[in-house]
């Protein structure tokens, strides 16, 4: 990634996307395009219950495919889940990877797809393009608006002995295929909705003023700013499958923007949350995001402005004030939507900052955000953010 | 194509991009990528000329991989040539395609990479998704701000015998990377650079009001309108590196539109001017656009105000009234540009235009257009040009 900024060049890759209400059909087709004798499928029983593991089961035996269905994935998906996975899928000699779930099932599947074709352990893979095999075909079904593994060179996985959440950044991590269909949505929790959403946001922000944000990312954030500002109330709200389906386009949009241009502090101290805490991952953002765009404020103030003025609907009278403004107001979205608001509500003790910062620090996401960040730079966050 | 509307889903598939001032020094990396032992290079004499042919071998020669060099290629690419060209890649056991070049050369090189791996004449594969088999690894670099042959699964060849351009659309035709380098644009003369950007506006406006237009292209194309109408009058006077760039980006955009979905009776017809005349491709969308947009109008209204806002910078009392006055101020942009504006200028004999029209009823892009269209329809759109 690094050499490719200093030659002024920028990458941009994402999967084949079909996306639309009944997409789910495709699966069968899709997986015998990729290749499928024997299907390896990931999900888990949030699903199961709402019947679409059966579903895509019953997809893929019509269109005469074998197939193994493997649940053991936690929310925030542990090393040693990846590496059952990864033996399991050897073993059942399967030859396609399908994830269906929320970023959790996706980036399990990414870890199982990772292991079963490259060895080792998981964390041998940490940080950026460090994987040198080709990974099984893999195709995706996102079933939440929000984690865009199902577009991203990005896998997140816990480090359960060091209590870590690693990035493992590879070309090779995006999917073959994704398809995307807004009528899974259906089935979630208005909290789900809402958690998914404001990680979406998160995405479209943190890509937007990273260091290495191109034309064709840039395109992507913005329109999943505005998408999200504009259609998640009401999906929070009524759940309507007109604003279900825009928060599809918004994750997605979102998505292509991160896994290209990369994220930032925020997503660093997320992830070192989530490690230590083993957090909801979408609940963090409400949290942390205003503190964060405030310190990269002087590093990118016209861009703030530009998410200021979406936020407000309006220009202040001087970028600054817009830009600002469109921090507080971001902070009052996020409150409209019962998210919380403060560290303390989900870290116990104030005393377990400082390490909380050190690791997230170390965490590939801050290469590109705008601003330098050193670990005390991220404490003085999080006590803006307690 | 078909088949996938009916379900309400869409596709969305680009390939890995590579973009930036300086971006082809990444040419023999990415080729090794490809897993290249030798390079099949298609360009034309016009790049040559300019330097750029030598200067890929050159970095070819450095990433020490064997290359063979073709350029029997004209402007509208000819069945033969492709065939021609198929029976030198086979005897020269080359292993990836690498095309560099504007539409002609990029079409061309698909052809062979077409002919040499599914064998028989190019011909046999005319209309949609007629491939079976895998195409070699291509890596298209681009000379032109415009055709969008590196981005899309369409190729245009000449049927010599029939007089037809014809169109060949497949996924498997859309190359593995593209590099595009805005610097490659500075060689470029006055009037290609008005060719190619009128004729990625053409792509920009057709796939816009396409049938199968999704929000994935929607959001690709009205920003390639955007970036062409702000930026080609200075490219034009003034070929500043910051203009061709922005027109780099639009090209790229609707490419990333028009290959996923589709264009309509413009382009139906542009193809079957350049079948019959071997006119340049670029040259005909001034005089064919706008009163294509005006025989679409009462299909697509709400989407050619957006266009027409786009193009006035405002808009009117009425939709209607916003859309013919953008149909209105379209004309006159591409007359400040020195564009021919009247298709007597190119087609010798009015007497030709209903076998003009009957040919280009039958074209694939005719699908997708908004409006039914029949050949005498098409007929009354000549008329209206002549």
């Amino acid at each position: 990634m690094k050499r490719i900024k200093s030659m002024g060049a920028h990458k941009f890759s994402i999967p084949e996307i079909i996306f639309g209400r009944g997409s789910l059909d495709y699966v069968g087709t899709c997986a015998r395009q990729l290749g499928a004798r024997k299907v390896f499928l990931v999900s888990d029983q949030g699903l199961e219950k709402a019947g679409w593991v059966a579903r895509i089961i019953d997809t893929l035996e019509k269109g005469r495919l074998r197939w193994f269905y493997f649940s053991n994935v936690a929310c925030n998906p542990r090393d040693f889940q990846t590496e059952q996975g990864a033996e399991r899928y050897l073993a059942e000699d399967a030859d396609v990877i399908i994830a269906l779930g929320g970023g959790s099932p996706m980036d399990a599947a990414k870890g199982i797809a990772l292991v079963a074709s490259n060895g080792g352990k998981i964390k041998d893979y940490e940080g950026a393009n460090r994987i040198n095999k080709p990974l099984p075909p893999m195709l995706f079904i996102p079933s939440t608006a929000g984690s865009g593994s199902d577009i991203s060179q990005f896998a997140i996985i816990t480090d359960v002995e060091r209590r870590v959440k690693m990035s493992i950044i590879s070309r090779t991590l995006v999917p073959n295929i994704t398809i995307i269909d807004p009528l899974i949505l259906e089935t979630k929790s208005q909290e789900l909705i809402v958690a998914a959403a404001i990680d979406a946001l998160a995405h479209a922000i943190e890509s937007y003023i990273s260091r290495i944000a191109s034309p064709f990312t840039e395109l992507q954030s913005l329109r999943a700013i505005e998408l999200i500002l504009a259609h998640l109330p009401r999906a929070f709200r009524t759940r309507s499958l007109e604003s279900l389906e825009q928060l599809s386009i918004a994750s997605t949009g979102a998505g292509m923007a991160f896994s290209n241009a990369g994220l930032g502090a925020e997503h660093a101290l997320a992830h070192s949350l989530g490690g230590i805490f083993d957090t909801l991952h979408g609940l963090v953002h409400p949290i942390l995001l205003p503190p964060v765009m405030q310190f990269n404020l002087p590093a990118c103030l016209d861009k703030m402005a530009v998410i200021g003025a979406m936020v407000l609907g309006r220009r202040l009278e001087s970028p600054e004030k817009t830009a600002l403004g469109g921090i507080e107001r971001l902070r009052e979205f996020c409150e409209e939507l019962g998210a919380p608001l403060h560290l303390r509500h989900i870290v116990r003790d104030k005393f377990q900052i400082p390490d909380l910062c050190k690791m997230a620090a170390g965490d590939v996401c801050l290469l590109t955000n705008p601003r330098e960040a050193a670990w005390n730079d991220l404490v003085r966050i999080c006590e803006e953010a307690w």
